[in-house]
């Protein structure tokens, strides 16, 4: 603690990986590509998680459980899907380890190689299928609305801690309907389930659409996605919400009967967010003294230093400091007060500050005297002191008005990086000198998709779902296009 | 659903995987040995979680989230654990698929093997250990204490529905502790901790103890246990608490300088409890019909279900049963009211009580008239008409009494299968005829304990904590010993 962090604006990307480092997120382990997810960082993800079970609950799903590993041939069902997504997993192809002849501790054990090589999950949706083939028979079997929670493995060659790692950790729903349109409701449904979440308590604006046909999920006849703009301009896929249409019930022969009896397939959606929201977080917020946290997924939202020299001091503070730890956790808040006398204040505001704890109660001698103490804001750095009367209420409003400001400023920056662009020659300038969100006008073809993503690395993050729905001309070929879609680099 | 169940007294085996089915907790998945946790075995898994995560965090510890993958070489750094430890895992040797050339779907591809296999964690000491050298200098950095919740694999030949499968979740604490005396009192404690929560939730009375040298985990100097007796009177192992000295810290050369600046290898513990607690839950409790669970891990405590022949009937019955949801919910207690008008009442009761729901209320036109309705017990099947005028603080008593009246029943059935024998034929005797804990005196020796479990199949559950320390002779070899043991046939 104490040493800084390298500059949002000398090396955005060093700042990222010092600051997860410092803050005590997460970090490499000694498998390549997987990380240790460290308590400060899981006790974001699990508030995050909380949340969401809720809403998924709340919306009529249930969790459930299945296997880690998915037979080899499942994969080459749905043609679509195994076309379409990667082929970079962990293959298990053997059962056993034994004693090294030589004594060079364990081998693997040749005899016992598996028949079919299984694969870590990358994705369930085949599995999940397989199951819903046993568990459906007529339209009374549904809706199947699941959800699981899971680890899952897809083997990146570069990875980046949050945003890009080899093993995750994610939710994944799959459901399953009697009609089209319900399915389409669902993946739609879904898709602001993310987006609510993601504004409300990450505190981060969202734009809502579809993905072209070349950036959708292998299998979907529909891809819904958020996406969320970083602090350098680049954007970011927050949640992405399958309809799947009857692709995986037709490739694992799912029919139910309708009340006439009549069979028909199964139609299908999936639906996920990932540690990668952490990630997001992280670069949407986080300043260059560290981790920046919005009150409603902190850990702890705030932390009470006593300054003292003396036992007896410490004993004074600890009295009125354990009155408002005691009113705050009433009001629900989540507070702790380190007393510790191994760390100087001076070391613990920094730790804290790095931690993005969002706000810091700060009492010496002088303030029980005057009965005030000094509160700072992490989001903003401002210092105020306020009355020890009705502390833990304008402690309550004041961690409202921080997750309120913070989604504001994370707006704002939005609407700064956002450009509406009507050439090609615009399109690159801004692109290269400003970045962000950049609405133009496309012509509908995957040629021209791919033109410009070789050319500037820029894709269509969506096609946006409502407004901008003016005609006008491709930037690229001049063809008529029905209405503006979203460009930018992305993570 | 209605189709009946095996007996227990014809077939307990086949009465449990039936059961299992019939409630809709599990099945197997394509997936050799690994399972598929439906939506109702899930959420009692989760009402688990909630409580020990609850009393984890209240007892001080964090939880993180370590790597699946363990690099194959850190299985043999701890001598004792690489020749311990089941060699039975599943290995990964490539991260690559590649489309077969004859089009047959996907196949491994040869060119992307891994330079060093990695192993699915059957458990985490090793990696977590690696971790903790990074973390640790100091006896500042001292205590840690994690946990984790995860999917662990053991490949195992023969397997049954949370009793022993593939894969399985569980929860690992891993904790670091500056002194010996530290860490044997944190692997006491959290023994003390599995054992509340399986009396006072599982509503399943427990022995307390610790393992003989040959039952011990691989690396540990003292594994403490609990164990729990099935209706069939074998004895279950409920959950582990191990005093791992400084094995694992010497193995990972975990050292922390002392307040002196002096060097030692740090001491530690490891701690767990896994999904088959799910399979102690039910074969603790439940019957013939099927499931019975203990009213405060029910995901659904109390089903209201609605008799009525017309469209009319249910709009008077459903304005009356909205009340008592509501009610019951303002209680903290989970109710559904099923009005579906797709099954009989009489399917629905016969669902519900495979399902095991704690109480079930039943509501009829005359019942309206009369303001009375009639509430049956899963446990006891006991009926019993109850006014309507605090209808809600009835049933809520009627769910203590349940609970606390299962763990009697549970703790009565125990001290009716407890023996204890002063000869090895009326050892054997008892284990036949009657089966249960057996307590009885042994020698101390390996090769006493060996000799049983080959003659007779029992194995020493454990050496109580206390109690039972009168002196006496081992039943095979006449030889002092300090105290009984408790054996059991053990699943």
């Amino acid at each position: 603690m104490g040493k800084g962090i390298t500059k949002r604006s000398v090396d955005y990307s060093a700042w990222y990986n010092e600051l997860v480092k410092k803050a005590d997120l997460a970090e490499n382990s000694a498998v390549r590509g997987c990380m240790v997810i460290k308590p400060h960082g899981y006790a974001i993800w699990e508030n995050m998680q909380a949340v969401l079970d809720k809403k998924f609950k709340e919306t009529g799903h249930y969790n459930a459980y299945f296997p880690i590993f998915i037979p080899k041939s499942y994969f080459s069902k749905e043609a679509s899907h195994v076309e379409g997504f990667a082929k970079e997993c962990a293959v298990v192809t053997h059962y056993r380890l034994k004693n090294d002849p030589n004594g060079e501790g364990v081998i693997v054990d040749p005899d016992a190689k598996l028949e079919e090589e299984l694969i870590v999950r990358p994705t369930s949706e085949t599995l999940i299928w397989d199951s819903y083939k046993k568990w459906i028979q007529s339209y009374r079997d549904l809706p199947i609305l699941l959800n699981q929670w899971a680890n899952v493995v897809r083997w990146e060659m570069r990875t980046r801690l949050f945003l890009r790692t080899a093993e995750f950790l994610w939710q994944e729903g799959h459901t399953a309907h009697a009609t089209q349109k319900e399915a389409e409701e669902e993946a739609l449904q879904m898709m602001h389930v993310y987006a609510d979440f993601v504004e409300n308590y990450m505190a981060v604006p969202v734009l809502r659409g579809v993905k072209t046909e070349s950036e959708r999920f292998a299998g979907a006849l529909e891809t819904y996605c958020i996406e969320a703009l970083m602090q350098d301009g680049k954007a970011l896929q927050a949640g992405t919400s399958h309809f799947l249409g009857q692709n995986f019930a037709k490739a694992f022969d799912v029919k139910f009967a309708d009340k006439s009896g009549k069979l028909d397939y199964v139609w299908g959606t999936s639906w996920g967010v990932s540690t990668r929201l952490m990630g997001a977080l992280i670069m949407a917020h986080s300043d260059d003294e560290g981790l920046v946290l919005p009150p409603k997924l902190a850990p702890t939202q705030v932390v009470i230093i006593p300054i003292f020299r003396s036992e007896e001091e410490l004993v004074a503070i600890s009295k009125v400091a354990d009155v408002v730890v005691k009113e705050l956790r009433t009001k629900d808040i989540t507070v702790k007060f380190d007393k510790r006398d191994t760390h100087k204040p001076g070391w613990k505001f920094a730790e804290y500050e790095q931690k993005g704890i969002p706000v810091r109660i700060a009492i010496g001698p002088r303030d029980l005297e005057s009965n005030q103490v000094e509160v700072a804001r992490r989001d903003t750095k401002e210092k105020n002191t306020y009355s020890m009367n009705e502390l833990s209420s304008t402690i309550a409003e004041l961690l409202e008005t921080i997750q309120t400001d913070m989604f504001k400023k994370a707006s704002q920056f939005r609407a700064d990086k956002t450009t509406i662009v009507n050439s090609y020659d615009e399109f690159k300038s801004v692109l290269e000198e400003k970045g962000g969100f950049i609405y133009a006008h496309w012509d509908g073809t995957s040629e021209t998709e791919e033109q410009i993503k070789n050319e500037t690395k820029a894709t269509i993050r969506l096609i946006p779902l409502e407004g901008n729905k003016e005609g006008g001309k491709c930037i690229i070929t001049g063809n008529p296009s029905t209405g503006r879609v979203i460009f930018a680099k992305a993570y």
